[in-house]
């Protein structure tokens, strides 16, 4: 197979400047799913691609599409694409990429549609398998976007993108204006900030959810702020037993997500 | 602190064979909570006990039951814990402990109380912090027992049972017996078997769920052989946008897992 690798160029001046203007530095991506879902959505991201000749058959129309637009794609062995990933789960294909565009939310709230909507706010999860299994559950109930507060350093990582299976692509993160008040904007949108709490909220399943709800999402460890929690207009929890001291963040925001999407889905 | 270390020793002969009837080799575990969930369990099956300096305080009331029962315990560095967790993620504690027994189906079944009761079918999760997220997730929900199918070789690792966070103790693994019909045996104990497929099953969320439930769940990549979908009584799929593939098999368990708790927690 002929390869432009050699034609492959380092973009130009002014085309990097635009990127700039829309976010994105580039990131290493990796994970069949993942590369395929920034292929579907954005093939203008795609800067590199290097795949394991097994994958070629798969992903002849992603190397047929660089061919025609000078990106590079190498095949490589199993050891370089480990050392490239970083990662032994690299699923035989890794790609340089830019970053999606990380709108801001007096921009991008205006432009949803009216009607039943789940946003996520996401404080800080550090565990990238957290990250990436949240925002695999957030595409799979049609969250529209997941904010990230103005002082948070939230990225999706390599290894986020890949547990995702394709979800980073479809959830955008949405950066929370520092210089306006964020909860004040979704409540104008007519969104409810509900904090989501590891014990001491009302019982998820007693009552209805709002049908425009933002789940505000605390830390893996630290939990909520109580400040945060406290500026929220309803407080909840997922009951249990007990047994344990709670779930796991994800599997968490799984069943918080599976029960907006329960109640909600119908009038979508 | 005077640590009864030395005078540590190997249990005696008749000890060992009682163990072994009732299941135990030794396994390593690490991590606060799966260790203090043991201790509060089954302090007998504890064997040997590795701790930080910073550890010793709130693990007082352990220290001191081993002292008291001639069990070995050892304030020691942190590359010491690394190295005997084979993790980073020791959080300070490392024990050698008799596995829990594991009763075989035809024995647990008749034990267990009448009413609302859940139960997990595992037949293979290779990822343990999967098995660990859904046995955290199982305890949280009061999962009566995971049945094990006789060919399967799953087993709880340290790994598992840390990201468990103490729900590795709560909830058994159960032997499923290779001479007899497990679902013939669990029809008769008032159970239903329920498939649950990524795709094509019926929504979850549409019908009520059988009171007494046996979740039968697939294999991470592989998903759930065909022949076990079609010998359950029903096949139920999460709903969602089909913006990605599939939930993570732990998130899908978590919210099967909330919505028959949703349901039948009222009768319980």
């Amino acid at each position: 197979m002929s390869s432009p690798w050699d034609k492959a160029r380092r973009p130009a001046p002014a085309a990097v400047a635009t990127e700039a203007d829309t976010g994105g530095d580039e990131q290493r991506l990796y994970g069949i799913n993942a590369i395929r879902a920034l292929f579907a959505r954005r093939p203008q991201a795609l800067r590199k691609l290097y795949l394991s000749e097994a994958r070629v058959p798969e992903l002849r129309e992603i190397l047929k599409w660089c061919a025609t637009h000078r990106v590079g794609y190498r095949v490589v062995e199993e050891d370089d694409l480990r050392r490239l990933a970083a990662s032994s789960h690299h699923e035989g294909v890794v790609a340089d990429v830019l970053r999606a565009p990380m709108p801001r939310l007096d921009a991008w709230l205006p432009a949803l549609p009216p009607g039943p909507c789940c946003v996520l706010w996401l404080d800080g999860v550090g565990n990238p398998h957290n990250l990436g299994a949240i925002l695999r559950s957030a595409a799979n109930f049609g969250v529209a976007g997941v904010i990230v507060p103005a002082h948070a350093s939230l990225q999706v990582s390599g290894a986020a993108a890949r547990v995702a299976e394709g979800g980073a692509e479809r959830v955008p993160l949405v950066r929370a204006d520092g210089g306006s008040d964020p909860f004040a904007a979704l409540r104008a949108a007519g969104f409810t900030p509900v904090a989501t709490l590891v014990h001491g909220g009302d019982d998820v399943f007693a009552d209805p959810l709002p049908a425009r709800v933002v789940y505000v999402m605390g830390a893996e460890q630290a939990g909520m702020d109580r400040g945060l929690a406290a500026s929220c207009d309803r407080r909840i929890s997922i009951p249990g037993t007990g047994a344990v001291e709670s779930l796991n963040v994800a599997t968490a925001t799984g069943v918080l997500l599976a029960e907006w999407f329960r109640q909600h889905r119908a009038s979508r």
